[in-house]
């Protein structure tokens, strides 16, 4: 069995609970059939399989180093994003009018997925690069388009995102780094940031990076944040690469996971002039921003999902293969032993990870659905119908799987046991990933906050209605598997404690305690969504028991099986949860930082 | 303040909410008074901070090497031990008919906190020592005692454990290592012992290794298996250090945390003979060897809670002093920014740390004054009780900590930001860290079969009895207290659904289904525990506020802020999980192994 992905289930995900067939028909996508996706998959899993997951415990034990100013990486990165771009899956995301291939976006994460799943590290240079072209796309100029899109979308310049500052993490209000005009169109950058994962390495003759900056005269706080191109190396007007643009590795940061990629504090203007190009209009750079940071926050989201479903697969084949003890009910110890898989703790752990890892990937392929819809449709009611339930659904995409795919690596640990907390086994490395996706890209506070202060308010709670509608719609499909009877009442009622919280928090007269307990909400909405995702595929596996097919039957029972295991085991928690959000539980609001320790 | 230990509270936990005061009045503690424990605490803390913090996080960058047949340390562990040897803390456990100092155990187990806290990999070296020496004490000869144990006490020589092997970790029934007698009351050990902490190191002239094997002829499984010490290198009649016993180190695990501490793989009687000697009666080894087992389990569990304090105390600090960020009703960006401890969601994460850490903090306390109690009493039948109680307290005493411990340093990173991501702050490291609690000592699985298929059934359910009685009078206890009736009946009510659990099991046909969720038991079991001693702790915070000391005002508002969080937040939890236990749920039981991915 694969390590990096269960084919059967992604068929399943894209074919059987989701339309991709119904896409695959549409104009847009007219090159492509079910026969070329297949083989795109196939290649991509190919060298996902031979490039990626071959060096991956090498990138991380051998992480890139700070020499002289530059960081150095191992030399498997630059060999596996070669064997990536030979194999033109670089290009998967993009439109043919940028030189793309344009699949839909389902496929383009399928693909992306693979190369996560094997090797975080190396595959995070050129997602970054696809982020931020897309940015360049969606607001540079044609000029800058012209002259910095092409390389980026090949692959040969990587991208980077250059938010934060020491000073300024999750508060970019307060970034210092200042552009100057120059009077020709060009900025003097100056000021330092921090955490720019790729911000410098030796893969890629230039990078390309993406810099929020203020103006002279800008207004205080968000209002007065711009946004520049700002290349390492300065680029000729023949598109040649001229001068150092004098951005300094100040040094590289040493994370606990995502060794191989580099982390870097980069000072610009420091030793010598650094030329940045504005994006967009003047003060608007966190506008334009975040249409990066919405696709990169399903990004985290789905890497999230990829490093768990690697903790997954490894421990599922593992304790399928690792003998061990006996049953509970014959101790003989001249017996054999079994597999650690018969073990019902084994069982619990095993489904607890298919619960987790196999919802939030339903999740994060039914918002490309939605991408691709948007895409393929020009019924503008209903493409603002998408964008509001996108919107509602981002921070679930970016913070559900940050803490369950989390917690499904760590029981992935469990089940290898002693050999899954060594560096010998890859389950601790997956661990120590994905501890990050909770972290960048707004913290999981940042979202809580986002969800039950903005999102399920805006457009006078359209969103929520129109996730209420898209719900509803399940749960009507599914009367006709009696077996979900169950499933679909509760997923009814927890629906309905959703909006119960919603209308308690709204009523209240302190808009800070309204919103003490936002995390908390975020994590149970999160549930609900989850178990929505679960009865949609129970009901692609209930049709699929239907038609008989013996050869999958093991597979569509395991979806049943996991159903019922969220709903039973899961759902449940948001019950308690909810009560302390629509409660206005003040326990924490109301603490001082003194009664913490006594002083 | 601190990074290793919260006085103030750790004051409150021996003397306010448990007896210590009490204990120091028995004459086996004659030699001690309040005055000359703080005095031992404060020596401890000094050296704790000032030798074992200050090398923890290059202990853990700069982990042991194999080095053509030998573990060698950084160079920094030697010089630690030899500050703690020095300072005459190694024996402040053993009594002093072996040379030690006799302190109350609840003292010893604070003085061992501090070092765990301060530096787990170092500190191991010691605990390790101090476990294999009091089964020496336990179950060993007056010969092997006089020949080993004085060497072991003063910490000249290290011991360890050795169970595992690479075919039989959780099973030790199945493990092979032969002991052939000799005929002169020694014996010849063969076989591979895998997972040895502390196995091979370059710090002490000898190693004592207990070691689990089979006499020639043993019954099969656990019923035949002996145990032996076998040091490393023999020893002289008169004392002095002999040949070398042929145990070869094969290798060492590479662990994601635990760094400072060699975990070895070792190859006993290959390359000549090694001797061993017979600790206790033949096949005896596995009771005997539950005299260390308990007390490793109960110190488990206090290396979850000192890894967990360690990060809530960082995390803790931090956020009173990084400023970031707006009140979320005033987000003018030209208002200085406020302390990240003042943000809602910061707080909630802290108090998480709170509630989780100094609950199980207080469970350490409360086991340590039952076993002071235990060897402070002539009372048989009231000894009996609190071995009892030990008994059953012991799965969560290791298995609670474990998980909810490293909940707490999940969040201790998350208060931290990107920098609690990187290696450049040490609150990833105490994640690391204590990822391992759940699998070494018996696994969380293990525990859970021991608690809900043993524990609660032993003497007729006595022990289960005798915990309830105790919790009833600490119910009774917080009668004074009208603010906490709400928590007594919500702790009263949690009870009775842990007995009505209880009930439905035995109440079950089919043995194996009836424990399939035990772990989920174990967890909510451990939840009503807790809970019970943050009422404990409640109490005594009560009567501090009532003794109107303003100093320590806001240290007992915190305290009783954390009784309600975890009453309020935690506790509602086991409802739905107990429910699972008690319907005898069997969606992961009827799961075969080809149902997870369908082949």
């Amino acid at each position: 069995m694969s390590m990096i992905v269960n084919r059967r289930d992604l068929d399943f995900t894209m074919y059987e609970v989701l339309g991709l067939n119904k896409l695959l028909n549409h104009q847009r996508y007219a090159e492509f059939d079910r026969e070329s996706v297949d083989a795109i998959l196939d290649l991509s899993q190919s060298v996902a399989e031979d490039k990626y997951l071959s060096c991956a415990a090498t990138i991380d034990a051998e992480e890139p180093e700070y020499i002289d100013g530059k960081a150095r990486t191992h030399p498997a990165t630059k060999e596996a994003l070669a064997a990536y771009n030979d194999a033109g899956l670089m290009v998967t995301g993009y439109d043919a009018e940028h030189g793309g291939m344009q699949l839909p976006w389902m496929v383009h994460q399928a693909v992306n997925g693979m190369f996560t799943c094997a090797n975080v590290g190396v595959a995070s240079y050129s997602f970054l690069t696809q982020g931020a072209a897309n940015m360049l796309i969606a607001c540079g100029s044609q000029e800058l388009q012209d002259k910095y899109l092409p390389n980026m979308v090949e692959g040969k310049w990587c991208g980077t995102m250059c938010l934060s500052e020491p000073q300024a993490g999750s508060s970019l209000a307060d970034i210092r780094t200042k552009a100057e005009p120059k009077g020709d169109g060009s900025y003097a950058l100056s000021g330092t940031k921090m955490w720019i994962s790729g911000g410098d390495q030796d893969l890629t003759e230039n990078i390309i990076h993406m810099v929020l900056a203020k103006l002279p005269g800008s207004p205080a706080g968000v209002k007065g944040i711009s946004l520049f191109l700002v290349p390492k190396n300065r680029v000729n007007d023949d598109g040649t690469i001229g001068d150092s643009n004098n951005i300094a590795l100040a040094g590289l940061n040493h994370k606990m996971g995502h060794r191989g990629t580099t982390n870097c504090l980069l000072n610009f203007g420091e030793s010598g002039e650094t030329l940045g190009y504005l994006v967009g209009g003047e003060n608007e750079g966190l506008a334009n921003m975040f249409h990066m940071m919405n696709e990169a926050r399903i990004s985290v989201g789905m890497g999230a999902v990829m490093s768990a479903k690697a903790g997954y697969l490894y421990s599922l084949d593992y304790a399928r293969n690792r003998p061990q003890g006996r049953p509970l009910v014959n101790r003989d110890p001249e017996s054999p032993m079994i597999m650690i898989s018969e073990h019902a703790d084994v069982k619990r752990m095993l489904m607890t990870q298919k619960a987790f890892v196999e919802g939030a990937h339903t999740l994060m392929y039914y918002c490309a659905e939605l991408i691709d819809t948007q895409k393929t449709s020009d019924d503008e009611e209903d493409n603002q119908r998408i964008a509001l339930l996108l919107e509602l659904l981002t921070p679930i995409c970016k913070s559900w799987p940050s803490e369950y795919c989390l917690e499904a690596n760590k029981l992935a640990i469990q089940v290898l046991g002693g050999y899954g907390y060594t560096r010998e086994y890859p389950v601790e490395r997956f661990y120590r990933d994905n501890r990050l996706n909770h972290i960048h890209e707004g913290t999981w506070a940042i979202h809580g906050l986002d969800i039950l202060g903005r999102k399920v308010r805006i457009a006078g709670g359209a969103a929520v209605d129109i996730l209420q509608a898209e719900i509803q719609a399940t749960i009507d499909a599914s009367a006709d598997c009696a077996e979900l009877s169950q499933e679909a009442l509760d997923l009814s009622a927890s629906l309905k404690l959703v909006r119960e919280t919603i209308v308690a928090v709204g009523q209240s007269s302190d808009p800070a305690l309204a919103l003490a307990n936002a995390t908390i909400f975020l994590d149970a909405m999160g549930h609900v969504v989850i178990a929505w995702m679960w009865l949609k595929q129970a009901i692609a596996a209930s049709k699929g028991l239907a038609s008989g097919n013996d050869a999958d039957r093991a597979f569509y029972q395991g979806k049943m099986a996991a159903t019922r295991f969220f709903f039973r085991y899961e759902l449940p928690k948001i019950k308690a949860n909810l009560a302390l959000v629509a409660d206005l539980d003040s326990t924490c609001y109301d603490l001082t930082a003194e009664q913490f320790i006594g002083n």
